[in-house]
């Protein structure tokens, strides 16, 4: 499998930002990320989301390359951490507007 | 042509909010709007949106129906304005996060 190409903070987009974010799971996962303490990393099952697992893979790769997310790999097990630094550097106040209209 | 139902300001919905601000015509629009006075009606035309009028009516139409826009028609002309009391009321701070990532 080709290495997954990851935005950098300055590459990462509004409009896949918004988009990734106009989705109510994708939502959840970023707000309950929001809740923990930074860099923290939960594994994709941890949410609780109600949709099966590929749907779920799906969804965890379009916040990955919107650059909400990273994943870490360790081996049998990923860890889905918030890129809050970069997302509060690119767009201030977002974030938290949303988490405010939960 | 039935009447098109817009969602009142109760009815507005986060998930339409994010999908119609995520495209950057769309969004550009709704930008423009927030710097004239509260209320201005502009013309779909005035915005100068690189796309054909076709397409220009999909996105307008999408604005409308997310509740952030109203329409007001006057006989051959169209009058656009942004529901910005409301979004704002429903979604604190959201379109200030987002002019300032502009």
């Amino acid at each position: 499998m080709a290495e997954e190409k990851l935005p950098t903070r300055d590459e990462i987009e509004l409009d896949k930002v918004l988009s990734a974010l106009a989705d109510p799971h994708r939502r959840q996962v970023v707000l309950d990320l929001m809740e923990e303490p930074a860099d923290t990393e939960r594994t994709c099952t941890s949410f609780g989301l109600p949709i099966s697992k590929s749907t779920s893979t799906f969804h965890f790769r379009v916040l990955r390359q919107a650059g909400l997310t990273y994943d870490a790999s360790y081996g049998n097990r990923r860890g889905v951490s918030l890129r809050r630094d970069d997302i509060e550097a690119r767009f201030p106040g977002l974030l938290d507007a949303i988490a405010k209209s939960r």
